[in-house]
């Protein structure tokens, strides 16, 4: 990967605070050197860990933000009152370092559910990382936040806004949608733009849907999963109505990558399914087809078998509660048509399809035959490696 | 396993057809000497299989019937006019041989999807059949429709009704809710009672529902699932409107113990999850969290590491999207309250947990705290076998 381009005025720092098992760095900072734009997305799940109910609070206020804190090794979930209490206690010790005020910076966490912080470690970290603020670069802060992901996700871009160019660079965490204990899929897109902050959080969310929402590991998700946005208008272009849409192009192209990563690096994932049904008679019908052939079990050991067995897909399909006729869905599995009318095209495994299920990304399409919508979902495949990180994680 | 009793009237056949790459037997006939009152449940599953199609018309048609034929090896599933001729012909050369009418004979398939049915091996196979009816017992018949499953799937009972006692016996298949090429949970439920249509169906759909519909191996089902419930009379005993709760929960009781085979059998499954909600607020939340549990993955594979892993349980609950406070719910795991109040009730695993985890039943009852609604739920857990067995089963 090339380096990224940092958004101006954004600085990184991590730590090795000593949350986990094993030494290495493990508490992460961005901040701004202005306050920004804040916008975010939350878990819907009911079991909302510590960060996750301040951060809401702090996105709720509406005012600007200066930083985003990151821990990994504790989720600080079903903590109750004294994980809310200590993870408060962690923004007033980067305050009082920083002299940021604790309503202005941003909190997220990752490990193991149920666990009390050690504020120890806490209280002897923050300073340590405050003083380092600037010492390390994007690729430190993305590596910091890890938990089982086996490679660190990056990715970038800018975008021609009328009145010039503004940068943005994304990071993230997670290997599985929610990594088990290690619960969590986070992200952080820092951005140099000057938006207001409806528009900043009408265009985040819609990226969100349109990238994270539609990738999936496991199907399971977290306590903790939290996407952060800022936006401090350091590169002094302001996002004007007319730009709203490119904007949007270019966060979503940046989480669309990121979101790319997070299945590429599924828990014993080795394929990307890029599931596209297109001619639903609703866009419910669509989603419902996509995402029950991308959590399908059966579909998911096929791929990892790399076996064309395609009765697998129509099944799952079969079964999603879309509404088509049989006869005239299409099935295209590595851009071979394979079943239509109602019927096998073939008697055997066309070679074109067994090569196609050897490369990492398999495109799977079906044509519903019933309307005019469609869907797109990125789902990994299920390997020996998932049951192997997720029955022995904690043994 | 006991010898079970077979009612009265019906007899038994098995021949090894050849539909199979190993050689065993591959088709099974059950025949009542006399006309029986015949209920079924189907896949609800968009794409059906041709025997599925052509048993919703024989039991549409609401007349008595006579057989129930079932072979393992082909599922006659996503084949089209030609799978329809050929089902109906292997009813023609039954009744043929047998003298049975076709319409009175009751199709079902497992095996591969998409390949034709050889129709030279069924000409020959099916006078066979005919020949050796009587000659074999229940259990030929459960083992000749297996496909992957380990051990073959038997239950039976009494039930004593107001004018005398009536046997009924089930026998199933299916080691997934759909064993991927090799489709399908396939259940018989033999009985001598003398009863009407429409009550044989809504008993029989009834205890579908209290049963199978609530075990789960991979949250799959097939192109192929299908009951078959025949009550001959030959006992001589008539069920009375006052008999209907008795027989019913006698149906239950034997498709109960026949749908814990079925996940106790689960591809790669060591262990079976006994899920109960209560205190839910509505049944369908009841429904939704307890299935959403029993089919999460990182539960499935806790399970399967016997990890008492609780906080996976948390999570699934928390985006199962039954309505609760999270204050108010108490998870109790192999009879051990670990999470109330918001908060883990232990530091550490207690002893007693670890050890439930090593049993085969594993009990996670969860009280939400809500309204009054339960449900039970029976899953298997998710091991390298599942895997093993779906990813490289067609090479």
């Amino acid at each position: 990967m090339n380096e990224l381009d940092v958004p101006k005025g954004f600085k990184f720092s991590v730590v090795n605070a000593g949350f986990r098992k094993k030494s290495r760095n493990d508490l992460a900072l961005a901040v701004s050197d202005r306050p920004a734009t804040a916008a975010a997305c939350f878990t819907q799940a009911a079991f909302k860990a510590a960060p996750v109910l301040i951060g809401q609070e702090i996105i709720a206020a509406g005012r600007p933000c200066r930083a985003v804190m990151i821990n990994s090794g504790q989720a600080n979930a079903c903590t109750g009152e004294q994980g809310l209490k200590n993870c408060r206690r962690t923004l007033e010790l980067l305050s009082r370092s920083s002299g940021i005020e604790a309503s202005e910076v941003l909190p997220a966490s990752t490990g193991v559910i149920g666990n009390q912080f050690d504020m120890g470690l806490w209280e002897k970290a923050v300073p340590q990382l405050n003083a380092e603020l600037g010492k390390c670069g994007y690729v430190d802060f993305a590596n910091a936040i890890m938990t089982t992901d086996r490679f660190f996700k990056a990715a970038g871009t800018k975008a021609e806004l009328k009145s010039g160019t503004v940068t943005m660079l994304g990071m993230a965490k997670g290997a599985g949608m929610i990594c088990p204990n290690m619960a969590t899929m986070l992200a952080v897109l820092l951005c140099d733009a000057e938006i207001g902050r409806e528009a900043w959080q009408r265009i985040v969310s819609r990226a969100v849907e349109l990238s994270f929402n539609r990738a999936s590991v496991d199907g399971d998700t977290s306590t903790n999963d939290t996407i952060y946005a800022l936006a401090n208008g350091a590169s002094g272009v302001a996002v004007s109505t007319d730009d709203e849409e490119v904007l949007l192009e270019a966060v979503t192209g940046v989480l669309k990558q990121l979101a790319y990563m997070l299945v590429q690096d599924g828990e014993g994932a080795t394929k990307v399914m890029l599931i596209k049904i297109s001619g639903a008679g609703s866009a419910a019908d669509a989603e419902a087809a996509a995402r029950t052939i991308g959590h399908s079990l059966l579909v998911k050991t096929a791929m990892f078998g790399q076996d064309p067995n395609w009765g697998r897909i129509i099944a799952a399909l079969g079964r999603s509660g879309a509404k088509f006729r049989p006869d005239d869905v299409v099935l295209t599995l590595g851009g071979v048509v394979l079943f239509k009318n109602g019927t096998p095209v073939y008697n055997s495994d066309p070679p074109q399809v067994v090569d196609a299920l050897k490369q990492q990304d398999i495109p799977i399409e079906l044509s519903l035959g019933a309307g005019s919508f469609s869907y797109e979902f990125m789902a990994s495949d299920l390997g020996h490696g998932y049951v192997t990180i997720n029955a022995d994680y904690r043994s």
